[in-house]
């Protein structure tokens, strides 16, 4: 009964990360424009100060602030236009007591100038007479420089997903080439001889092949290079010679079915004898998952994922461990959740951690997690969830009523 | 003043979605292996029932359950072995009482069965006979026909974004095409004489553009075709040619900047030529997001938005208006959002719906929200955010510790 020697996932973690030390993901660079959604592979600290100049965050007049003192609604101050600064050019004239200059948004702010008062309280009397019915204080709507960023400042971490802010930031600072991770190559083939294509109708006993597709869109949505998903029946010279071929230009071959102790599986033996020094995991103490294989070739430094056929087990312990390891070696942070009520009692597994599908329900402010039931291997169960809960395999279970933390799946 | 006549969110919405009702997006349809991420453009009901033969859940022996009556870990009941049902064949031989058949995970249950007792509760003796540890109810380990998905069974919504958990569903009933929402077609133009490429550096009173590049990751995101971005100077004729050149291939044209009520902007001026109409929307009772236009061009069926400046705000707006308007138009589920504990007191604006930046603490099992505050147009603000939240019009504002339910930005 080997199957009950199984590691935890911390454990199966744990020997994941020492088994990839010497992987360390490629690094590329892109344009700025096409970095969308990639991580950046370093720390990026600014080279210069942004604003380089003080800037107007408003419409409207440069004024010195003691000047609008007192001035409101029904009792405007007078000013003296005595100049018109041009957006993209410096500001040339000085401001003296009881002058002022138009500045638009983002344009520079005059010497002697203190404060921006805005357009809309603002009346033009004639070309150059203007009455200004807002006391601003002291550097009212104005950026002072390095106000945004200084020199120095650490302005993207090495880890961060790329997204709009950060492209926003790294544009500001004229950074045009950005490095990141190269997301992993990855094969996925699913074993057995139950399994048809898409396109054929079941005859008793088939059922569709699931988790080349599932998996797939999963590895897609990390940004993987998914270049080969295929179906292979349980054929143990097919399915070697497709783990051998697939070895050599992927990162990571997943092999899902065939790895549960039935008569035919032949996954172990496989990676067994294709990573030489042979599987390191064998098993999870996780529900659902226990039947998932884990080994590193260290020739051709490609890992090999033996994942439960079961498309639920499936998605989850791709999702635990392998979208859990690149995250982890990329350096990306601590994963976006959310606090969840749980709707009803529920037990944990002895010995094993249990990972519950649950189902979200906004209500008067707060999220309910509700457990979706059904039996492992129901398609259904998985597609009507929205996210997952871990109960530790210490933990006896989780009372109604309790706050669990939901992960997105 | 005109801009003062500006429209609340919910009005420009209300506009925006009046505008759009002649522009259905279009449908495409995908391979399944290719629809990851975009959006279901009808309901997929079932053709088929899943599984269509009782299936097992597990490796094991499928027994009639009253004969494992008693069984346990001292005391085996003994059977004897009838049949090996092989994985993807129909189950041949009909068990009766005393008798067991080897039954695969996934295999097909034989008649006269009706449950399963997993392979580690059983020791086989000779070729057909084993012993088994442990009592079985009716239906254990078995998945009956029809229990997964039920012939007519709703199974993908119309505006459900396609993931690994909707595509396994899909690759299951054998739906190799998918009919999907075209993603918009979008151009975004930055205005103004204050910007430079990202390549230069700027001299006094110029910055670098920040918003094509935010505004086309935000686009990105959500699958947007992003056809160019660009920049122009504040010169109304340049900006005529390109947007009209724009609008002949777009679905949106954006142009950021030259919206607010400086001297030079045409934005306004070209909206309202272009789309004959004129603009629907002179500005927004939001803070930040005031000059805001939008316009629309019945001809060529474009939607012209003109954003502000400001970075934060340009992608306030551009998510409060236009990545909504693309969810509402496909029928997407509501925003996965946070509720968190606001982490101290915080001031509506009056007549104006506020849209406040806040950074996401994990505490305890909760989550905080702590305000980022900085002056309109700061960029680091935004980077250093994670979500926003919105202050009603209505509503004075936020005591500290109040619930506030936060969406990812």
């Amino acid at each position: 009964m080997e199957l009950l020697k199984v590691d935890t996932i911390e454990a199966a973690r744990d020997k994941l990360i020492q088994a990839m030390t010497e992987k360390h993901p490629e690094i590329i660079e892109l344009n700025l424009l096409s970095a969308q959604g990639y991580i950046a592979a370093r720390d990026h600290y600014s080279n210069e100060q942004v604003p380089d100049f003080r800037r107007s965050s408003v419409d409207g007049y440069a004024v010195i602030s003691s000047d609008t003192a007192g001035a409101n609604e029904s009792l405007p101050v007078f000013m003296q236009i005595v100049d018109e600064v041009i957006m993209g050019n410096p500001a040339k004239k000085e401001i003296h007591t009881g002058e002022c200059a138009y500045v638009p948004t983002g344009g520079m702010i005059p010497k002697g100038a203190d404060a921006m008062v805005m357009v809309e309280y603002c009346e033009q009397f004639d070309r150059d007479q203007i009455a200004i019915y807002n006391a601003v204080p002291f550097g009212k709507n104005i950026v002072y420089e390095g106000e945004d960023i200084k020199k120095g400042d650490l302005v993207i971490k090495q880890g961060t997903k790329l997204c709009s802010k950060e492209i926003g930031v790294m544009a500001c600072l004229g950074i045009t080439k950005v490095q990141v991770y190269k997301p992993y190559k990855i094969t996925i083939i699913s074993t057995g001889d139950e399994l048809i294509s898409l396109e054929d109708k079941p005859s008793i006993g088939k059922v569709r092949d699931i988790n080349s597709y599932s998996i797939s869109a999963m590895a897609q949505n990390q940004g993987f290079d998914v270049l080969q998903t295929m179906v292979i029946n349980d054929d143990e010279q097919a399915l070697r010679k497709a783990v051998s071929d697939a070895i050599k230009v992927s990162d990571i071959v997943v092999i899902s079915g065939g790895s549960s102790q039935g008569k035919k599986d032949a996954t172990k033996k496989i990676i067994d004898e294709l990573t030489g020094e042979g599987a390191f995991t064998h098993g999870l103490a996780l529900k659902p998952g226990k039947p998932t294989i884990l080994g590193y070739d260290n020739k051709e430094n490609v890992l090999l994922v033996g994942l439960p056929g079961h498309p639920t087990a499936a998605i989850l312990v791709f999702e635990l461990l392998i979208i859990w390891l690149w995250k982890y070696i990329t350096k990306q942070p601590e994963e976006k959740s959310v606090f969840a009520k749980i709707t009803t009692n529920l037990a944990g597994a002895p010995g094993k951690t249990t990972c519950q599908l649950v189902k979200l329900i906004k209500n008067n402010m707060e999220y309910l997690a509700e457990p979706i039931y059904g039996k492992s291997g129901l398609i259904t169960s998985l597609s009507s969830s929205e996210g997952y809960i871990i109960i530790e395999q210490n933990k006896e279970g989780l009372k109604k009523d309790e706050i669990v933390e939901v992960f997105y799946l």
